[in-house]
């Protein structure tokens, strides 16, 4: 079964070339495809704080998809983890899932802070974040997985 | 462009028809493609409590798609809102997305609580929900969806 998606619309940012960290130097917007869509489409996101994007990781080449485990961006102090309990890119349909902060929404284009996706990236998705999809219960999370965040929004320099 | 993606397992649930509500009394699990995948894939999963699912809606007929805006569940006392600016499932490309309670891993199957898709759906992709990928700074949201969200996971009957 093959299933087909369409880019809604494409990530303009200021970050070109793929890198791990510091994402929150840059910024970013979505402009949705305007043979598609119209203002409507995005009328009252504004409303919201937040949004869920759904992107394409299209600079990774298909060969380069790892099917089952393998360390945490190849650190040999991480354990050796399946692809599906880590969120690197090189993972199997390539989709990168980010909750990023709405700042404004003028006609066809939505800006945002805190999205980790490069330049020309193709978006397949915008849902606006409710409270209530959170996580529910009490969360917990391996040692590395804290380790690897600790410099992927701001490096701290 | 076009973008081909392939299921990466299904969705089983004891719930096997669509409707909105009361979603935390269903029990599902995923299942990985065992023509593609080893136990491999899901390593390490059992140390985060929470995933995020990447779904796809494949009971939405193509051309039940909304692209501009539309009342929330048609409810009128509801404002007109664009399709990205709600979580509806007549979406372009019907991308579902959830956070789900792990509550167990075997071998190729995922036992989850909280996951809002019927039986059979095919999941495209299982990330580990880390907290560093949570929402930052204050979160807002207008009255409708906090409205709509109120019996979405328990009717409260």
């Amino acid at each position: 079964m093959r299933i087909e998606l369409e880019p809604i619309g494409h990530v303009t940012s200021t970050r070109a070339e793929i890198r791990d960290d510091d994402w929150d130097s840059e910024v970013a917007s979505i402009t949705l495809d305007p043979a598609v869509f119209t203002a409507d489409a995005l009328r009252g996101l504004e409303e919201f704080s937040h949004v869920e994007i759904v992107y394409f990781f299209d600079r990774v080449p298909p060969e380069g998809v790892e099917y089952g485990a393998r360390r945490p961006r190849g650190n040999p102090d991480w354990p050796l983890t399946g692809i599906f309990a880590q969120r690197g890119k090189n993972r199997p349909n390539r989709l990168g899932l980010t909750i990023a902060r709405v700042v404004a929404v003028d006609g066809l284009t939505l800006e945002v802070a805190g999205l980790d996706a490069i330049d020309g990236t193709p978006v397949l998705d915008i849902k606006p974040y409710m409270r209530e999809f959170g996580p529910r219960g009490d969360m917990r999370q391996p040692m590395w997985a804290t380790e690897l965040m600790s410099g992927y929004w701001a490096s701290g320099d």
